[in-house]
């Protein structure tokens, strides 16, 4: 593995592997590594000829008050972690690699932010919106591989490679799981003990909405309204439990094709997410 | 020549020349060709291997009650133009394939467009950076072409190229101008006869403005007002006169470094825009 930390490098780079003709499968991330990361980089490894790691704690899509400062680092483990997996490059860029004293253009996202964790961080999608622009393109991916965990993330990359034209696959990966269902997250390290135990109630919440339509139920203020209930179990404060379109994320006035169950907890010193994508087949549907 | 209507087509064009090492020259344009663009693919013609120009008239860079639908269009004659500059590809989309009935994501210009054009032009510069984000996505350039009359165009597309790390080389080329001094423009087939004689005075404010700073002349209030004084002559509306730093458009105290003159006269259908870059040499300015 070689690590990188300037941009002119890393294009350098990439470039060479284009001219050979190696697909280039691009990993994106904030660093302190944990299963969820790794399953990317395994299936980014899986797929391509070069696996580009990126590790940035991109300070444009933290807000005013925001974890920035204290966004937990170990670049020391990460570093071993992205080798382990099989990274062959890992770019650690500084902040003033990547943005220069005076910005001109930034990325902005029209769509898909008024909801869930966008609503609540005003301004959050422009930074990865603006900071994937850039690492895309200098790592000029083949693929780039997101977790589905921030699913609303996946939908705004999804409309950035859209609407720019980029010539990239987007590869969405299913969330890693604890065995007792909590969703990896650099953040949990934040959680109390018994904050631990009842983070379990945002995936059980899920899947209870995810059982209630399996059986049928079709409007999604009744879904939403059991989930809130099974949430308020907990010490946390409901930040949202929203069903929506995706990727579009609009409302549904009846369930139906693809949406999105998700849900956001706010503990004493973490807020964690969690979703879950559900597909009714348009035959299914017809039936209703 | 060849004509492409669809970005899936241009891609995988592009695609191909860039896998055989070939370097292309993009020239994107508004159509209705001139002199000033045939400028544009002479240059680029020399400079690459493949050279492909792109006409679209582009929505989102006209404001409300600008001229979108009048602006002059002559595909057949642009056409003829661009083969016989030696143009290799035409790329020609419609709005619906450039822009989806829903964008997610626009290119957001935060610097560089509060003055000149700009100030008067809301959103301009976004729908500017937003089209050629996807236009260089699209034909993959070695190097792109503008001309240096739309000098802020030219630093937004510098602070786009820059900020977002695109792997583009920008080549700015030189005002074409008719013997009279009179640049180069669609929309000079809007004026009066009359107009049209008097909107020679734009280069020639513009370079008593020059002769001024090369006799000395530091204080850009005093060469501001002077060159209004001649736009004031003529029947059209001074829209502005100003002195800025270039690239970076801001106000100077004191001339010195590199900077624009630049000026735009609202005639009764069309607005005229001029400039020129002076540049006062490090040496020349501790003289004073």
């Amino acid at each position: 593995m070689i690590e990188i930390h300037t941009a002119k490098e890393i294009q350098t780079i990439t470039n060479t592997y284009q001219k050979e003709g190696k697909s280039i499968g691009f990993v994106p991330t904030m660093g302190f590594l944990h299963e969820g990361h790794m399953s990317l980089v395994k299936k980014a490894r899986k797929d391509n000829d070069i696996v580009v790691m990126s590790i940035f704690v991109n300070p444009l899509q933290f807000g005013p008050g925001e974890d920035y400062e204290a966004y937990p680092r170990d670049i020391e483990r990460d570093r071993k972690l992205a080798e382990e997996g099989g990274v062959d490059v890992l770019f650690t860029p500084a902040p003033e690699e990547m943005y220069k004293a005076e910005s001109t253009v930034i990325a902005s996202v029209k769509k898909r932010t008024d909801v869930l964790c966008g609503r609540s961080r005003q301004g959050h999608f422009d930074g990865v919106a603006t900071v994937l622009t850039k690492l895309f393109n200098l790592a000029s991916p083949t693929r780039v591989y997101f977790g589905m965990k921030d699913a609303q993330q996946v939908a705004v990359v999804d409309g950035l490679i859209d609407d720019f034209f980029m010539d990239i696959e987007l590869v969405p990966v299913d969330t890693v799981r604890e065995e007792d269902g909590i969703a990896k997250s650099s953040r949990n390290v934040y959680l109390t003990q018994s904050e631990r135990k009842e983070a379990t109630a945002l995936y059980k919440a899920l899947r209870h909405g995810a059982r209630r339509v399996s059986e049928g139920e079709r409007n999604p203020e009744v879904v939403k309204k059991e989930i809130r209930g099974i949430l308020e179990k907990t010490s946390g404060v409901i930040d949202y439990a929203e069903i929506y379109s995706y990727p579009e994320l609009k409302s549904l006035k009846t369930l139906s094709g693809k949406f999105i169950i998700a849900v956001a907890v706010k503990f004493s010193k973490a807020r964690l997410i969690d979703n879950i994508i559900i597909e009714i087949p348009d035959d299914q549907k017809e039936d209703e």
